[in-house]
């Protein structure tokens, strides 16, 4: 049972948070968040399979790999990827000047950056940010560290709970931002998750990992895996609970409900705020011979830009889905696989339904959010891929991103 | 030496063409076409891939399997995909029609359909269509009968050449519809190409798929491959050529040159084409390990909306292109990795170029052709995808089609 509760990823014992404006952003708006436990964390992160990695993901790798994780900074406004050794340089100074002002080592800060890529970091900028992010730190500084993450983002992206964790009352909270070049792959674009459980570094990555794979690894915007994708967790053990060692435990499984929750949460809200998005759609695959069938014919239909203009004109286009499984590469056969959209079905055993009409359908593509269910036919696995419609205001957006 | 020639597919000697309007598309254009050759041909084609390959793709495989194929009837309006045993039946019946009305056998005739997916041929208004195409047959047929495959297609798509092949005079030509839809693989959404060369079925099957791998497959305008992709080639043998009967010939070579020709410059005219498109983006990728990297790495560029939308923008948004290969699956080394656009260097070992400024690239970025390179620094091997950028026109054709 999780109860929804107020203020943010400060809600949980022992974090406070901060987000101040370093002139990174030439809008005047926030860009340097930081997030801070008071007292030791384990911490677990993933991070973007792009082999364009980013030079923050680089260097938080070497971090998040011992296990512990105590502050976080993060920048918005530039991506400080594609920047060669100045980038790996930069990201290793922000490290340094973050762990310095919170009087940590630097191999328990982790470094963030989200923005326009190709572009090296203004650094004085960035270190008199950090300095006075670290001077700001306070239990109410959610909502700025949220702020700072923010570059395309209509709205800001949080969740937080409360939890029975083995008798203790337990809070887990976590921020995102989303908008565009989503499609993460073992991550997404940045988002951190406290939480005062306490629970043993190795099991805490084997929750995110397990969770990830069923909430941020299951969107998709445009089908671009950014370079700067992050999730990142920390659990601080101020909950008092008796600490998860193992993920075999009724505390392990209390804990990762609660954590995919909060994944999943911040994954559909990335995807409700996708760049131009006017419609959320569920996709659904049944009845496939393994998850990886189903999540790659769910992710073709996703990814399509005809499904997802269709969508956003309301167009009863429909073949354009199983045109999407068709390519797919998932084990398919026409004459077993059937489509439902909302309470509509359109096709039964690769022959259309009795009494479906168009008409009925341009309604049901009215809705802002939609469910599509595509049962294959063959087997008994499912998946569900979540994503958005493809507008003119995507075009805009991203026809004018950088000027 | 290839020279220009007119006349279209009716250009090679014994080729008769046809085009009329029977009714499938509303807005009274022409949507029943035949190619005939008036003596026995040898043929090849190739199909999509799509698993939800369209009846007419179905009916067609079992016909060019034999290698011969002396007559080509398509209808554009309407796919005959996702449409279960009716759709097959019906091709069954474009064929048998068409076989009676030129006397030739069944297993002749090759058929192929274009428009909108899940919908039922008309099939009063086809046969009575393809009895008109067989009356209509004439060498001055060619432009009714490209006509009668074009759907959201601005331009009609059309080549023909004249080349010395082993000292006799022999013509190629070929037609193509485009436009949205277009990721071919294994072949594109429809070509027809019609050639006087005397060739043997086998080796003209393998002279397609080598053009085809080149060209059709090298293209993308949206990343979704049709269910009714097909590319079909007929050899009358009326330019009296010695019959081309090995791969390893030089007549073979003359011959694949021809036909290479004509399949990238229907290909690139199909790109030019693509929906909405603003821009012509030819995209090479060189210093690959192997071929299939540098088509990875090209085709993730040639797909990235990030990247279509940036060049629809003239948006001098570099990074999103090595975004594109860090996660395109090809092995690439950041440090190794160089970036040009148009003749402006960005990149150089993984480092920004020096002297470059985004000023310089959105001027390069302001030409309607623009050529992308991204030497991978890994290998020998590169690769040249063609495609388009993404516009609100897109958006718009797309999310209108049917309605």
């Amino acid at each position: 049972m999780l109860t929804k509760i107020t203020g943010g990823i400060t809600a949980p014992q022992g974090f406070t948070a901060a987000g101040v404006h370093a002139g990174i952003k030439k809008n005047g708006k926030t860009d340097i968040g930081m997030i801070y436990s008071k007292v030791p964390a384990a911490g677990a992160a993933m991070y973007t399979t792009n082999k364009m990695a980013a030079a923050p993901v680089i260097v938080s790798r070497q971090v998040s790999d011992r296990g512990k994780i105590r502050a976080i900074v993060v920048n918005s406004g530039c991506a400080n990827a594609c920047t060669g050794d100045q980038g790996l340089q930069d990201a290793r100074t922000m490290v340094r000047v973050a762990a310095k002002a919170l009087n940590l080592d630097d191999c328990e800060v982790l470094v963030a950056s989200t923005g326009v890529i190709g572009v090296s970091l203004p650094m004085d900028k960035i270190k008199s940010g950090i300095a006075q992010a670290a001077a700001a730190l306070s239990e109410n500084g959610h909502e700025q560290a949220l702020a700072a993450i923010m570059t395309t983002d209509t709205f800001p992206k949080v969740c937080a709970y409360e939890f029975n964790l083995g008798g203790k009352i337990c809070k887990i909270a976590g921020i995102a931002k989303g908008a565009g070049m989503i499609h993460p792959n073992m991550a997404t674009m940045l988002c951190f998750i406290t939480t005062d459980a306490a629970i043993a570094p190795e099991v805490l990555k084997q929750a995110l990992n397990q969770a990830a794979e069923l909430s941020f690894n299951m969107i998709s915007v445009d089908g671009d895996t950014s370079t700067n994708d992050m999730v990142a967790v920390l659990a601080n053990g101020q909950a008092g609970n008796t600490l998860i060692d193992s993920a075999g435990s009724q505390t392990y499984q209390e804990f990762y409900t609660a954590l995919r929750a909060v994944c999943t949460e911040l994954a559909q809200l990335i995807v409700r705020d996708g760049e131009g998005a006017t419609k959320f759609l569920e996709i659904n695959v049944t009845g496939a011979v393994s998850f990886a069938d189903a999540k790659l014919a769910a992710m073709a239909i996703a990814k399509s830009p005809l499904v997802k203009t269709a969508f956003f004109g309301q167009d009863p286009n429909w073949g354009r889905i199983l045109c999407a499984v068709g390519y797919s590469g998932a084990a398919t056969q026409p004459d077993k696989t059937s489509l439902t959209i909302g309470d509509l079905t359109i096709v039964v055993n690769g022959q259309g339904a009795v009494g479906f009409d168009t008409a009925k359908l341009k309604e049901v593509m009215a809705a802002k959010d939609i469910a599509i269910t595509v049962d294959l036919g063959l087997g008994e696995t499912s998946a569900t891929v979540w994503t958005c419609d493809f507008s003119y205001e995507y075009v805009k957006i991203n026809g004018e991103y950088t000027t």
